[in-house]
């Protein structure tokens, strides 16, 4: 399993008039813990994308357990625990400072090469530095 | 059952870098419908909400489809499928003017009591309403 | 003059705990605006974009009066003063159900061809449609 | 004068199909710097909103001179140029990592005290937190 954590401080922007985190704002939480995440083994989503790859979302499940808050500094924790194949498979766990278990999610995303305009295989490199996570 | 449908404009706003609309942004669109079916049965959230109750999003499930694109004239299509309770469960069909489907999602929804801080039951006259539907 | 309005309703998405919409957010009601106005003349924002004309946004002023509130109807009032050259100048108005002015809000936008990466004139068939308005 | 910079990574949400920041979200950035500007300076917005005074946004100018781009590493300087009164301006240039500057913009905040429902001076604390960047 390849885990790897980001924290994120919620914004105004991010709130609602209930005081709590907008629930389609948890959507660029995961993006970021996803790319940070890529980043710490030294890929590139940026980079994939630039060289014709890109990965568009399938499928996304959200709970929301306890309201995120403004101001919180949140903990997003990232989780891959199956090696990527056409898809990639996220999971999330979101804690606030106090360590409560907000939030949790699952993104599918697939391999998209845009010059076929079909789904592929991840790329050589990606699976190379995930390898080492699921020997 | 009870169904409902809003039709929304993909703006510029919604769009990311890859052309579609990013994928956290389905939310404001669900939203648009469920508010718009409860107004169509004469129940106004924004009401419910002064008077003590509001819902919060307890749990989300998205598929992406095909991609929404830029300008294009969605149709969301909003389902209930059973009465509330203490939770409501709205389903979402989004196809465009083609008649595609591009996208599903179901939201499961909370009735919250402001002053008591907890769950509660959904109101009498949002019960009252919806009866015809499920008789 | 060209001048144009839309009708806009505040989303729960679109407020911030403060209970107003945030100070972000008038930016997607401008949009909705500009390209409705466009729209009205038979001129499509998407079609122009997809001809290689885009249009950056340069500038933007924005004044908050009093603040647009959760399920407001917004009416946005868009104007024209001037015909566009290589910049076009919009101006807003926007008011609530009471007629109330809330905000107010000019954006300068350059037109710019994506083949030569430059600056260029507004289309002729803009200029066309817009003639009427500046005899 | 006062001057505290953060560091901002544009994320895809942020990014519309023109592969720009979309230029609604700079008004995201100008909130992290300004709170952490203030929070540098040992004063939490947080903690002075719960003490009921909040700090809407009365007007805005912002200048886009080059597009941010996806997963660039922005850095936001925030320049507080006079002391506080019933209003706070905070001015903004954004570079990217190649220290191009690609934005400009000026927020001017007013003090509002919720309880009173009226504008208010700035709290005796912030005054004295800035006092020795205007001796």
């Amino acid at each position: 399993m390849f885990t790897h954590h980001v924290q994120i401080r919620v914004t105004y922007a991010d709130t609602d008039q209930m005081g709590y985190v907008y629930y389609g704002n948890y959507a660029r939480y995961y993006e970021i813990g996803r790319v940070e995440a890529l980043r710490s083994l030294g890929f590139s989503y940026k980079e994939m994308e630039a060289s014709g790859i890109m990965m568009p979302v399938y499928e996304n499940n959200s709970r929301y357990l306890q309201p995120a808050l403004y101001d919180d500094l949140l903990t997003v924790k990232v989780l891959v625990k199956t090696p990527p194949s056409v898809r990639m498979v996220f999971e999330y766990e979101i804690c606030n400072e106090a360590g409560t278990l907000l939030h949790t999610g699952v993104t599918t995303l697939v391999f998209f090469n845009r010059q076929t305009n079909k789904p592929c295989r991840a790329p050589g490199v990606l699976l190379e530095r995930l390898k080492p996570f699921f020997a």
